[in-house]
């Protein structure tokens, strides 16, 4: 697997943990989306841009492999990168990695595609581009 | 695969849905957790009573197949069962069904397993009787 | 002050509990723009409708008075009635009440307007009507 | 109104807005409570600490007004400062502010006050010599 192409740092939030005392598990899927959104966006494509233009970035399918948690106080890095995963579809590979001890806490599969303005999957030219 | 075992239904509340108009891909798996807890209240099992005796469920691996969205106003039924997957892992199968059509939007694998007062992975009593 | 015109039963989800174990503050302010719109709704104003129409229903300002905090495992029901707060604005007030005990967990006062397609506040007929 | 005391950056994300393209009214308490929970750690009362050691800091009341929308792609500032309101409570002073215009976005008044093991409103020294 090839090395990341974008990270993005972050911080836990107090209200993102659960009674448990640890980050709920849906808000991962929070920091990944913005993650990627970030990364999209520094190369050049702007989700909500697309959305108003009626192409919207859908999530297909998302495996998440939760190692550990993170707690309150903890910061984190969401590590990135991009391919092409069928004609229509792309993923991403995405690590969230605990700063402190660059622990890897959980690592996602993010597998996507774009709809078009009558909702068939095809994959705008600025993403296919970059999928190259 | 055998039958659901419990189901939960659910309205879509507009505070849920993203820049897209769509229930955000993380919102899902709030869904999917509230029908699991419901579900293990049902039978005796309180997730939270389970958290302050220092047992804590916890999710490792999930696998979440995005069909269709669900939008504004939408209604909808989570159908659950569980199975064990293995000795120190069970496995809750979920469909995410829109009652207008009864079609599936989403479907869920979410592998969990219990750590106890030591951190360490062991299935208390009540959830390995659920289990047989 | 005259009698609430309308009610909604909610059960608090465990996802939306935070690390004290009760529901986290932002959330009632979830619970009670859900009511809101389910008020609406019932009335034949549809807040997503009229936003894809460009009419924006907004809120200017919240008070919230909490009392006591949810816990997870309780049902409870938001109270609401809707009067006119000036000739550009809307107030809702809110009761947030615990089932097991008709105890009042958070009042609210909500006022809002509604802002035409080129941003300026201006109530729509059928909100008039209502607020006769 | 004397000078804000602390401030800190942060960025609107996608998930954070909602159908009308805006941040989601909640979602500013979420802020709100970020800033002042960096606030105390910074000098020197974590939240979560002493929620374990069975001290909650809660909030009692909130006013919030909200001026003008954050949306997607916005950095914003909240500036807070804290005073005492009462012998029991304290308040904090919040407004976020855009960056790019430095307009004021939402100005809040968060009134809390601290419980002790015994539920009762007690403040601690460490936050009673923070409102000296």
């Amino acid at each position: 697997m090839s090395e990341y192409t974008f990270s993005l740092e972050m911080d836990v939030r107090d209200y993102e943990c659960d009674i448990q005392g640890i980050v709920n598990n849906a808000v991962y899927q929070n920091y990944l989306e913005h993650a990627r959104h970030e990364y999209l966006k520094q190369v050049g494509i702007d989700f909500v841009e697309l959305a108003r233009k009626g192409i919207n970035l859908v999530v297909v399918r998302a495996e998440l492999d939760y190692k550990m948690p993170l707690i309150s106080g903890d910061k984190f890095r969401v590590d990135l990168k991009m391919e092409r995963e069928s004609r229509i579809k792309f993923a991403f590979y995405q690590d969230i990695v605990r700063l402190s001890d660059e622990k890897t806490m959980v690592k996602g599969k993010i597998i996507g595609t774009a709809l078009n303005t009558r909702g068939r999957p095809e994959i705008p030219d600025e993403l296919n581009r970059l999928l190259e």
